[in-house]
């Protein structure tokens, strides 16, 4: 390429650092794992908590299965190697997303305690927040809104977090939400002081 | 959950559409595919658009090897089925960070024409702009940073884009920034006029 030729204003070349971006944002960003059992209340959690993030002026954004499963992994299926992958690319999704500056909240089963921790471990201190949708089984049956556990039941689909694969549920989250106990509203709440008491919320 | 309590808050519980994520940033999300020869000057462009955005206030993100060869993509070789895989995988990532309305740069050869033209199939009208990045294979060669193309010459490197491997040259790009004329500086500006033209940098 040709010489820089002089002008007022000063080009650089290399990256832009993680800091810069943050202070744009006036944020610090994060991956906060919501895990939980089938209809345990995960998806309904994180967009609230993106609502209410956005009405303060923080940019967040919600990784689940709508975006990821049609998008990303769709070229994955549900074997033990599959579901591995699944959320190992999630978070490597996820670590883009923190380094880009958001607050990143995904929304997925992620039965597997072996897979939550590879993803723990792509992160940088404080980066990996895991909130355990600590939602008793039954009451997720109950609500069942779309009719899975009921088919689970009835042998129509195999290896059901639940009902006929395992959920292994975090031994230290950073947060537990029992929802049998509280209001979405409160949930997201918990999860929003979280983040404000981490400093995730503001910069500088 | 326990009801709603009565709150000072409003509460949603659906996606944040795009566009109230676009006015809080006051862009719109959009894609700038770089494409061109190994060396051609892809990385180093993409960095110098992503700190004038930047220093405007604009959100921006680079896609390139170093944060996706070693993260999400670090289980893909280099066969023909690997290629198009990495493609795909770079153009959901991409197509996701549009969604969470950044400004992104993706910087990668990407030789295969069918490869780039699933990734615009992916994207909605005005979200994906190819730059091809139009610098003379000996002028690449010359350049040779890390003595990639030396090494392709001996033999070294097999199937290496532009010596042993093809380079299929976008047909209609959205831009084409012919380096050989001009300096990275106004390579830069060339694509941030036409980002600027579209409506891209502004919102509303």
């Amino acid at each position: 390429m040709k010489e820089n030729k002089a002008t007022n204003i000063v080009w650089h070349e290399g990256h832009v650092g993680r800091d810069e971006r943050q202070r744009l944002l006036g944020q610090r960003g994060v991956l906060v794992w919501l895990t939980g059992l089938p209809s345990s209340g995960k998806s309904t959690i994180a967009f609230t908590v993106e609502h209410a993030l956005m009405a303060r002026g923080r940019l967040a954004y919600v990784l689940d299965g709508d975006n990821i499963r049609h998008g990303l992994n769709s070229n994955l299926g549900f074997s033990a190697a599959d579901r591995t992958e699944n959320i190992r690319r999630i978070g490597e999704v996820g670590k883009l997303f923190a380094d880009a500056g958001l607050i990143t909240l995904s929304s997925f089963v992620s039965p597997y305690r072996q897979d939550r921790d590879a993803v723990r471990e792509l992160m940088g201190a404080g980066e990996f927040v895991e909130v355990f949708i600590d939602t008793p089984l039954e009451l997720c049956e109950q609500r069942d809104p779309k009719g899975m556990y009921a088919k689970a039941r009835a042998g129509q689909i195999a290896d059901f977090t639940g009902i006929s694969a395992p959920y292994e549920a975090p031994a230290r989250p950073e947060l537990a939400v029992r929802t049998a106990e509280c209001t979405v509203e409160e949930s997201a709440k918990h999860i929003i002081t979280y983040l404000e008491q981490q400093g995730r919320l503001a910069m500088g």
